[in-house]
């Protein structure tokens, strides 16, 4: 996984353009997305469309011809979207254009104008107190012109047309937790669920932040009914324990399945309400679509100091964080995967386990947690509750209950 | 408002008599109040009018005629509601008549008989030690006659017919917080609402405790079914912190508004739940009606020393305190005025807040609030939720709200 | 109590045979039990009534003849349901039916095979340690035959045909608590009862552990549907608090009366969840019959050391402790029997208590437990809450509600 985010690293990405298409094509090589272009100018619910953003070259030279600060060396460096410029400024005039961070003075921050016309230089503190007065020649050599908004989307059928989404944004240029993490956790889920058979049918999106999920939703707006169960992915390579934000319905089966999840994982872990801030959550659970989809973060964004400057690189996500992220969720699916509802088909005093080899001695007058796994699915396999809410009464892990379900409807004691 | 307690202080207040039409006659030259006359005997629900008290002169001399006990002094010093007596009689004869309170020896207890016919007097502790063994010449002039009960109504129109209730017992004698404090806030409250424009109804009583209300609700128990929310408003004038007690619905509108004013109030306060005891909620709450009414203290009755003492004077309610309540009653009546549910016209996903200029640039990570609160009304606003759930939801003060409200019902974003 | 515990406690019990039968009798002289007698092989649910077991000596002796583990000194001695043996074996080859607990070398296990034919010895570990390398002599002189499970049932006839379940087993043999406690308990409720007008009928189960309850409910199914309420009882005669186990719907009646009558009992109790292990609560909360029972303990089975060993013994089960439980039991039939709904007569204001001489002066600014206890009543007996509704809002014990209902009804001011 942190082999594919180093590929992807040094491209200049935005939510239109070159960079976006070459990121979906490194991703093409691992999965078989399909891509789809929107034309600039398409109105999308109540947005519409930008023009295609593209750079080429962007300096701030002194008069020495000195690149000072220098796109070339960082793609951090110009303000995302910058419309072209060439000017000769004093230092003065091209501070209003200039962002940095005075409480890290080495790091370079993110900042974007996507839909108000501007330009600008992110640079480091350190290097604008280094600035003399000027004059300084700036040169940004971006084009704002029309074409598409690009994202790619992959889909794994399974046995039902029912849908379980995965979502994230690809529109970050070289920030590695936000979101080259997300990105890579979702290739690899995609490419692992591609080789099992499915209950559900799993779509996966990368897309640019905000339009474009509200491209995909204004295009989809049909099929988008049958997501059951969703998850933006972001912010998931850090060293932090896991932060779940809900989704709007506060109780879906997502919601209660990855609690299920993170509480016997080993990691610390949080679980937030939803607010109507944040990523692409706010677009799917908008009240005209309300789905049930949630985020799965590690740090939560904005509240990491290295969040959007460029001390989110590649150092800053490790491959085992990635590898422990992926691990949750391939459990999440795993319940998602086998939360039925099952009826006991002896519901009258219990079945004797016993005479069917069901029933483990423990040698203790400790029962034994698949003995007692059995008895709970049983208990209330009335019809009235799914594996998940039997886990959840029982406090028996939802993996020993999927084991033991299996077992007993082998014996024809449990029935989906 | 303390002006008009220190006007009223004097006045020896009972549940009938001259007492309550002079009240009543000082609080109609600030409001036109409509006065209500209900003859002795008259059966209200269970009850029966009592019948009319009225006092003239009290005292207990001792053997040179000088008044050692004496109503001229203090309308404490006479059991309210006693039976005219002239008696002679020892310090052992008259003890039974006497009431004190040892642990505060220089204050005059305030005590009743309504309903069970008897005399005596309330004097400080002091009082009763330097008193000899008599004989003492004792006189109550008063009368208890056929008459009227009196009380005094007050009724703001509003836009529907949709009423609140502000309802304040009027019968306590010199005592400061129980309850000119209550009679002052409504008074000026009443003013305060006639010269604006108002959504509901608002309907003040000033009535003599339990009898008065029941009383009132007898005549009025159609147009009772009309109050939407109701306070009784009494002891706000003290020191202490806010004392709300629930309706005994529990969950009311008003229960759920008041909380969300004394959260973002600054000031000390505390959430009791209703007990089928207190001040006049107690009829209002009744199951035959169970309207939604509470009662808004500063220190709950019974529960602060001066509590019906002769040290519940003027001095024990300050100004500023009144001040306080009143502002925390308008903030009360600003929620239910407008806590209303509104529609989202754009609800599948976000409406572009930037490009009509809603969405304030806060410069840094942080959202800021009035965004938030857009965000948030954009999100809930699918008519299920009022502004008070969204605010309980988002945390966000409901005056933020309220105001965000305006813009994007403006924009035609939102609609009610 | 206590005697009666004494009496039965040498008998040798097990699921079937003239042990409980001989039980059945001692008790049969306090109490008309109803006999039942079902035969070997016959089908219940799931489960087959099994052979019938009964045994008259066992003993291992060494090769002076010398009773190293006799049965006469201790029916524990042997594995409960041991098939015949007669054989020599050296002491590594007796091992594997030898149990002993090493933590606590000078008691005596108490083990069963009831399902799976086998044959054992349960000795203190000291007497194991004091064991030569052998030969011995082994013989168990016991019988598996065609014959019956028995059990007794006691039927106390209320006002109407709904039931309240009282049900402990009797399949244990010298154990005290484990349920010589819950035998003698249900005992003396029943005889105490059997005396009283009742609105409830009350049904007392005495049955072999598991395949008793089953067996009932196999030949009862639809009379179980009567029951509105029922306990198992069981180790209720150590020195430990209360421990309720709810039944599996969580918030039956009986659920909400035993915690307030433990609330106010002076004695510790912990309310535990339930589970679908236990005692035979698991069999008539089973899903089919999901019936409304509970498990009173003292010190929960399994979490005492003395449980299932020679400690629990008679001393370990103290008159006190049985009388405690006694009493609790009789406090919850109260809750049971007076738990009914109310409707105020006058809902209108609140009626006047003084006139009928309901409301006790109390002196001071304390209205009184009996004053508040008839204010509650008035107000929440609106058809819609029970006596024990009103009790749990209130916090006022059921016992004084109960008293104030009687003052109520009589002065036609709550009809049922």
């Amino acid at each position: 996984m942190h082999a594919l985010a180093a590929e992807l690293y040094p491209i200049c990405r935005s939510i239109t353009g070159n960079g976006v298409r070459q990121t979906l094509e490194h991703i093409r090589r691992r999965i078989p997305l399909d891509m789809h272009k929107v034309p600039t100018g398409t109105p999308v619910f109540d947005w519409t469309i930008p023009k295609e953003w593209n750079i080429r070259d962007a300096y701030v030279a002194d008069c020495h011809g000195h690149r000072i600060i220098d796109f070339a060396r960082s793609n951090l460096h110009v303000l995302n979207y910058s419309a072209p410029v060439r000017v000769n400024l004093s230092l003065d005039e091209l501070k209003s254009h200039l962002f940095t961070i005075p409480e890290h003075p080495d790091w370079i921050p993110y900042r974007t104008s996507y839909y108000k016309e501007a330009w600008g230089f992110c640079l480091s503190h350190n290097q604008l107190l280094a600035m003399d007065g000027g004059p300084y020649e700036v040169h940004i050599d971006s084009s704002l012109e029309e074409g598409h908004l690009t994202y790619g989307e992959y889909h794994v059928p399974g046995e039902t047309e029912d849908e379980v989404l995965i979502s994230c944004h690809i529109c970050h240029p070289s920030l590695a937790n936000d979101n080259l993490s997300g990105i890579t956790v979702a290739v690899f889920l995609a490419q692992y669920l591609s080789r099992l058979p499915l209950r559900y049918t799993y779509r996966f999106l990368f897309i640019p932040g905000t339009i474009g999920a509200i491209t995909w939703l204004a295009r989809n707006q049909e099929r988008a009914q049958a997501i059951r169960h969703g998850l933006v992915l972001t912010c998931v390579g850090d060293a932090g324990g896991f932060t779940y934000k809900k989704s709007r319905r506060g109780n879906a089966e997502i919601d209660r399945a990855i609690l299920q999840v993170l509480k016997f994982s080993g990691a610390a872990y949080q679980i937030e309400d939803f607010v109507p801030y944040g990523y692409d959550e706010r677009q799917y659970c908008s009240p005209g679509f309300n789905l049930p989809v949630g985020c799965l973060m590690r740090s939560p964004w904005g509240r990491f100091p290295e969040y959007h400057t460029s001390a989110d690189n590649l150092q800053f996500i490790q491959p085992r964080q990635l590898a422990g992220t992926l691990r949750v969720v391939i459990e999440l699916v795993d319940v998602l995967e086998n939360n039925k509802t099952y009826r006991n088909t002896m519901p009258y005093c219990e079945p004797q386990l016993g005479k069917r080899n069901l029933y483990r001695s423990t040698g203790g007058s400790d029962i034994g947690v698949d003995n007692l796994a059995k008895l709970w699915l049983l208990n209330l396999s009335d019809g009235q509750h799914t594996v998940l809410d039997i886990a959840e009464r029982s406090g028996i892990p939802f993996g020993v209950l999927r084991d033991s379900v299996e077992a007993l409807v082998n014996h024809q004691l449990l029935r989906e």
